[in-house]
C-alpha cells in the first residue's frame, strides 16, 4: 500500500521519457489525486463560512429568515446552525462572531469525525512501512517538526508516511523535549523487552529521532522559522543541538550500548521539497552537507522509473558521507523519492509555490493531540499544558490571528485538546480537568478579548488508546452570552 | 546496618521484662538517640533565627553595631551575617524583613549541604535494605507521604527506613499522579531488562507502591488531612483508589501478567504510631482492617527481644487476611517493629504527642525534589510546576504562612528547588529557567505581599545524579531591595 502507483511509461528516446505533464516520473499521481480531493474538500469547508455567514446576515431581518438561513447553512456547509442561535435575531441582532465560532467548531468536529472514522488519507495503513522501516534498521520512527502550521502536513503529504506509523511531536523551532523523548525511548525499549512489539530487543535496530526545520526560498528573511528569527542556519543548527543532547542522554543514562539514530531533515515551506542531512556512520551530520529533493527531482526527472529509483538511491549516496549505514540510506531515498511526489503536487495545485507564504490558519490548536490536522495553514499549534510554560507561544497565536480575524471583527477560535489513556483509570476526568484549567487560564490571559466575544474555545479529549474520535467537554458558546458586543 | 542496635535484656520475670524507662525491648536506642541529635540540631539553627535578630535589632543604633552583631551571630547561628545587611543599619534602619529570610536561607542551605556531605540520617547506607526487601520480593519501594508538613520525617523517622532506598513522591492527600508513577514503573522495569538493576527482569519481584495517609488521634476533626477536609474514612478511601488506579494501569497498559504490589499505611501524625492495612493474596485492602503498631507496642513491650520479634509477626498475621503474601508480611511486620521505636521516640522526646500539633513550619518547598527534608514540621511542601497547576496548593501555603509568620511582620520564605539529570545535556539550564519561571509566578501571584518585602524566595537546583548538593542559583534578596517598608 505504500509503494507509489505510477503510469507505465513506454520505452522511447531518453529526451522523450519526458512526461507532457512535466511530471516526474516517480509521481504518485492517484496519491497526489486523493490528497488534492482531501485538502480541497476541508480547506472549502472552512473558507466557506465567511461568505456563507455574509449572506445570511444580509437577510436577517427578512420574515422567513431562519428557514432561509438554514436552507443556505445546509447547502453551503452541510450542516444546519443551532436554532437558538437564530431565533433572537429578528428582536435583536444577529450574533454573527458567535456564529461564526460555533460553525469554525463544529466543520472541526466534521473534520475530525471523519479523521477518525474514515482514515481519508490512509493513515492507518501502517503494516507494509513499518515492515519497511524495520528492513532499514529502526524499529520507532518519532519525528518533531516546527510547530508552525505550515508544517502541519509535513508526514502525510510532504513525506508521504502514514501517520499511524509515525510519532510526530510537533515544537516550535523544532526544539523538543528531550526529558519527554527519552522517556518515550524507554517506553519503546520497554514494549521490545516485555511484548515484542514493535519487535524484540535483541533484533539490532534503533529508534530513529528526527527534526524538520523549514526555511522559505520565496522570503527566506521573513517567512523563515520564526522561533528562529528566520535564521535558517539558526534553525538548522538548533535543531541538531537538540537531537545530539537527545542521543547524549540516552547514552548517559543507560548502559550497554544503548544508542538512538538521529535524522536532520529541512523543508521549504513554499516548495515543500526537502533536504537531508544524512548522518555518517557515527551519527555525525554536517549542516552544510544535505541530499536536495528538488535537485534530485531536476537530475531525475528525464528517466524512465526503474532508472529514476535507481538514480535516486545514487544521488542519496553521492551526497552522504562514505561511511553512512546502508539501511539509513535506503530510508532517506525512500523518503526523497516520497517528496518527489509532494514537489508535483505543490506544482500542479499550488502553481509551484503556495499562494500562503505566510499565515493563513483557520483557528488556534491548544494542549496536547491533534493527529488529525494533517494539512497546511489550517491551525496555529501551541503544544502546552498551561498558559504559564506556553505564554509565548500563545501571544504569538495572538498576534497571528489579531490580524487574520480581530481585524476583520472576527473571534478567534480556539480548540482546547487534551489526549489520555483510556486504560489508565481516571485519565479521562485529568484530561477534562486539565482542559477546564486551561481555558480558565486562556480566559484570563485575554480578558480583554474575551469580554469582546472574540475569543472563543472548544474543549476537547480524546482517548488515544481506543482510536476513536474526540469527544466535546465544553464550549464558551453554551456558556451566558458575554457582554460588550 | 538497617538492624536495630539493641540493649541485651536479661531472662527475668515476663512482668519484670519491662523496661524501666517504659521502652519497647527492640526500639533502636542508639538510633533514636542520633535521630533526636539531628532533629534538635536542625530545629534549633531555624529556632534560633529570631531571637537572635531581637537581640541584634536592640543594638542597631550602637556605635560598636557591626561587630556586635557579627559576634552574636557567629556564636548563636554559627554564621556572619551579610555585611551589606548592616552596613546601612546607623543611617536608615535594619531591615529585618530581608535579615531574617536570609537567615533562613542560610540555615537551609547550610543544613542541605550537611546532608549531602555527611549523611547523617544513614540515608545512603541503602545495601542492607535493598537485599531485605527483595528478600521479601520487591525490587522498587515507591512511597507517596501526603504533602503535609508533619509526615516529611516519614520514611527516615517513622519507617526508620534509608530514604537513598525509597522513592519518595509526596502529593496533598496521597493523590498521587498515576501517570508519572506508570511512567516511573516502566522505567524501573527497563533498568531490570536492559541492565539488571536492581534486580533482573526475570526475577519474580514487584515494583511496591505505597501511600501514607494520616490522621489527628488528638483533634481528629480539626488536624486530619486538609485535602480530605479532617475525613479519615476519605482520606484513606481516596489514596486506595489511587493505589488501585495505579494497579489497573499497569496491568492495561501491558500484557504478559505485568503487575504491582500495593500497600496502605495510616499514621496518626500526633504520635507517629502507624497502621498498616495488608492486602490478601488478591491483592485487595480492607480499610477496617489493619495492624496497628500502637497495640503491637502495648502487647509486646513486656516481653524480651526474641519473643517480642516473634510475637510482632505473629500479630501481623493474625490481623492480616489469611491469603496473604509471606513476604509483604515480613515487610509489614518490619515496618511495624521499625515503628515501634519512632512510637518511643515521640514518647521520650516529645512527651507522648508533639506540642505542634499544627502547622509550624518554617519555610515554604516549592518546585519538585527536597530529598534533604526530613524533619516534620519544619516545611510546607508544594510540589508543582507552575502556578497555575499549583495554585490551590500555594494559597493553602500563604494562609499558613499569614498566621506563622506575616501576622509577626515577618516574610514568607519559600525555596523554589527543581533537581535535574545531570546526564542529560541542557537539563540543569531547562531546571533554571523553570527556578525563575516559577518565581516570577509566584511573585506575580503574591504581588501584594512582595511588594511589602513579605515575601523572599531562593532558588536552588540540584543534579539528583551526581549525589552532590543543591546550587544556588537566584535569590530575590541579592535584587534591588523592594519599596514600601
Ligand atoms: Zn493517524
Ligand atoms: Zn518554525
Ligand atoms: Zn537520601
Ligand atoms: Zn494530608
Amino acid at each position: 500500500a505504500r509503494q507509489p502507483k505510477r503510469a507505465v511509461v513506454p520505452a522511447a528516446e531518453p529526451r522523450q521519457a519526458r512526461d507532457p505533464s512535466g511530471q516526474h516520473p516517480l509521481t504518485d499521481r492517484d496519491g497526489n489525486a486523493r490528497l488534492q480531493r482531501y485538502e480541497e474538500r476541508i480547506k472549502t469547508a472552512f473558507d466557506r463560512i465567511v461568505p456563507v455567514l455574509k449572506r445570511i446576515s444580509a437577510l436577517q431581518h427578512a420574515s422567513d429568515f431562519e428557514r432561509q438561513a438554514q436552507s443556505i447553512a445546509r447547502d453551503a456547509l452541510g450542516f444546519d446552525l443551532p436554532e437558538h442561535m437564530l431565533a433572537d435575531a429578528w428582536v435583536t441582532q444577529l450574533d454573527l462572531r458567535r456564529l461564526f465560532a460555533w460553525c469554525v467548531f463544529e466543520t472541526y468536529r466534521r473534520m475530525t469525525d471523519d479523521f477518525f472514522a474514515n482514515d481519508p488519507l490512509g493513515g492507518h495503513e501502517i503494516r507494509d512501512f513499518d515492515r519497511f522501516l524495520q528492513d532499514c534498521g529502526f524499529h520507532q520512527l518519532d519525528v518533531t517538526p516546527c510547530a508552525d502550521g505550515r508544517l502541519a502536513h509535513a508526514i502525510s503529504y510532504v513525506l508521504r508516511l502514514p501517520c499511524g506509523a509515525v510519532r510526530r511531536k510537533p515544537y516550535a523551532g523544532g526544539l523538543f523535549d528531550v526529558e519527554n523523548t527519552v522517556s518515550k525511548w524507554g517506553e519503546v525499549e520497554l514494549g521490545r523487552f516485555r511484548e515484542g512489539i514493535p519487535n524484540t530487543a535483541d533484533a539490532p535496530t534503533r529508534y530513529l529521532k528526527s527534526v524538520i526545520y523549514h526555511y522559505s526560498s520565496v522570503d527566506p528573511h521573513h517567512q523563515g522559522c520564526a522561533a528562529h528569527g528566520s535564521d535558517d542556519a539558526a534553525a538548522a543548527q538548533g535543531a541538531l543541538d537538540r537531537l545530539l543532547a537527545f542521543r547524549q542522554s540516552v547514552e548517559n543514562g543507560f548502559c550497554c550500548g544503548a544508542s538512538v539514530a538521529l535524522l536532520l531533515i529541512g523543508l521549504d515551506t513554499d516548495t515543500d521539497a526537502i533536504r537531508v542531512h544524512v548522518p555518517d556512520g557515527e551519527g555525525h551530520m554536517d549542516l552544510t552537507q544535505s541530499v536536495d529533493a528538488l535537485k534530485v527531482h531536476a537530475i531525475t526527472r528525464d528517466l524512465e522509473p526503474t532508472a529514476a529509483r535507481a538514480r535516486v538511491a545514487e544521488l542519496v549516496k553521492a551526497h552522504a558521507p562514505a561511511s553512512a549505514d546502508p539501511g539509513m540510506l535506503r530510508l532517506v531515498a525512500r523518503l526523497i523519492e516520497n517528496n518527489l511526489s509532494q514537489i508535483d503536487y505543490v506544482r500542479q495545485v499550488h502553481g509551484g509555490h503556495y499562494a500562503d507564504v505566510g499565515h493563513a490558519e483557520h483557528f488556534m490548536g491548544v494542549g496536547i493531540g491533534f493527529e488529525e490536522i494533517q494539512l497546511r495553514n489550517l491551525t496555529y499549534f501551541a503544544y502546552l499544558y498551561t498558559v504559564e510554560e506556553g505564554a509565548a507561544d500563545l501571544d504569538v497565536g495572538r498576534k497571528i490571528f489579531s490580524g487574520l480575524n480581530v481585524s476583520r471583527g472576527l473571534p478567534i477560535p480556539i480548540v482546547i485538546r487534551f489526549d489520555y489513556h483510556g486504560g489508565v483509570p481516571g485519565a479521562r476526568e485529568r484530561a477534562v480537568t486539565r482542559c477546564r484549567r486551561l481555558d480558565a487560564a486562556l480566559a484570563g490571559r485575554f480578558a480583554d478579548l474575551a469580554d469582546r466575544g472574540l475569543l472563543h474555545r472548544l474543549l476537547v479529549v480524546r482517548d488515544s488508546d481506543a482510536g476513536a474520535g474526540i469527544e466535546v467537554v465544553g464550549c464558551s458558546l453554551t456558556a451566558p452570552t458575554a457582554g460588550g458586543h
